[in-house]
């Protein structure tokens, strides 16, 4: 059997995916986007697991698209403009589902994180970096504008400094990513394995559905004005409230105890 | 007659609301919550009074809800369904009445700012903090997510950032709530008073009527579109301008004098 | 001929224009609003023209409204409310002009930009200034609240941060700026111009029909939902990839050589 692309591992309540295509720089090639989507519609369905890490197998964390399979694609008839919108629309998809996923993701990223593949970190909910990571979306040095990566990376990151890398196509180092809201923190390389399994540790550690519900409820309300937000997410306070784990919560907190969870 | 559980000084034209039950580090209780309406609706009429201060007697700002009565409310045969639908109800009225009202309102914040009480920093025009205050949505620990508080939070704090807080539990101090935006400053616990105080007189000598009607134009035009929170808000400049002190603020800028304003 | 109050000059693929009334510090009077406009026509239809740089004479960057002229229509029958409405609503179409051009539009910032001028600033692309220039909007400190400046304003930086700014009219420095996502860069004044053409350079010398698609989809997206928004720009990639000079830029790419574009 051949070398997986896509590898999972389950630590526990743990799933690890790491991109293992290390001689593209783990591109985002047709086959590694169906893995991607094969797994996420497989982890959408199990909510034994808790938290999902997405990292890189080689030097890289992901360099964006396969430019070998786009160049093959613009040899069509119509110079790809179906197979083309195909896989933005596939890609698209991919990056929709992290945020639709009941786990947590967490992007462990090192290397470089570079136009799709530093939309994939923008996508995720929570990411680490090694403090050497470089990220850009550098598509504009080839005269192909990161439209697509600039949607995951617009609504991290402040406009004129998203602006200013689409443009000028220049990378930013992990430290200045943090700054910007890109990632959650930039560490030394020797920790970073260990710090976003620290992460992902903790939180496992907390009630598996009372995140589930809170997650799906975190995207949906970050699109609506005020008063709906509010509306929608009274009554996931409500949903969130008819769990006897969560009261088992309370009480243990009232009486100064650890909660005995069933975790069901 | 009993300790009252909010407390408000008029001192001149600042406003100053103290929550007062520290012994349960100020929760949002029904009683609690049923005050704050009571001011805020005298408030909303009285345009007399230019700025609002919030803040918490005793060792916290605010923890967050009562927890005995939302344990007591879920005793109740549907597990609680209407009543704590009808508190979190009640919670974002209060909540959303704040950039409602005509004053600019600034949380005073102390100790440990949790939960609801996170929201309600969040929920305020302005906020100062001394440096040694907590900030945390940590109702994950106790499996109760913070569905509501996010709302409020992740209109202020970039989103990696919140969706962090909000998983882990975690929480921050002042210095790193002032670089998220969740505050406008973290100070000495010393100069907390003074410098919330400096910055409510400075806003508190403006022509009222100018920023009653900007605050209002404020969070309306931040859920617009580009084009139509200009089409509103060229028609606030237009009112504005009506306003005959605010005629005289531009002769005597003109003229550079000291505006003789009536204030009405 | 008498001196222009806005001068074009062309440096080569790079258009600089001068606001050029530094007796009013470069006040952005109706005559200026509407040189600004003709300029910003011509610009819209030029794509030989790669990036705009905007910048002020004298002492200023620009001080916004022309408090003369603004006085002067408030003595009409209707204290000003049709011509002050139609003032505005020119102002706010040149604003949005500047996201609307198929150039990136750089501010070049120094001295002061306030009020409409600091609106001015947040609305261009991108934005360098020197290191003592002073941004506020002050409009509250003669009873005008600076309502179509927070437009622009409240859509780069923190609302806490605007929030203050907008009701104690105090002035912030260049790194502040910086750091609170006003303008890209805080630089020495001696280095302004040159890393101002710096930034314009690198920006010019990529394929320009890739940065004025990306720039419109830029602004486009950031109004919609996140699903309509990877529509929309899923779309756009598949235009940009229609362009030969970007498959001419991705073979390059994999060829290891300096790609030979057209740029048409």
């Amino acid at each position: 059997m051949a070398e997986q692309i896509l590898i999972r591992e389950d630590i526990g309540a743990i799933t690890r995916l790491t991109l293992n295509a290390p001689g593209s720089l783990n591109a985002l090639s047709d086959a590694m986007l169906a893995r991607l989507k094969e797994e996420f519609s497989s982890l959408m369905q199990d909510t034994g697991q808790r938290v999902v890490i997405l990292r890189g197998a080689g030097k890289a964390f992901c360099a964006g698209h396969d430019l070998k399979e786009l160049r093959a694609k613009r040899q069509e008839a119509d110079k790809g403009a179906v197979a083309i919108r195909d896989l933005f629309d596939r890609c698209a998809e991919v990056m929709q589902m992290i945020p639709r996923l009941p786990q947590p993701v967490i992007a462990q990223v090192h290397g470089i994180a570079t136009a799709a593949g530093c939309q994939l970190v923008a996508s995720c909910d929570l990411a680490v970096a090694s403090d050497e990571t470089r990220f850009g979306v550098n598509g504009v040095n080839i005269g192909l504008f990161c439209s697509t990566p600039m949607v995951a990376l617009s609504r991290n990151v402040p406009r004129k400094h998203v602006f200013e890398m689409l443009t000028t196509g220049r990378f930013i180092y992990a430290n200045r990513a943090a700054e910007l809201g890109l990632i959650n923190k930039s560490v030394h390389s020797e920790a970073l394995e260990s710090e976003t399994m620290d992460l992902a540790e903790t939180i496992a550690a907390k009630l598996g559905s009372a995140v589930t519900v809170g997650k799906r409820a975190f995207y949906e309300q970050l699109e609506l004005p005020l008063n709906a937000a509010y509306e929608m997410t009274g009554a996931v306070m409500v949903e969130n409230m008819q769990n006897n784990d969560t009261a088992e919560g309370i009480s243990a907190f009232l009486e100064k105890r650890v909660p005995n969870w069933s975790q069901d």
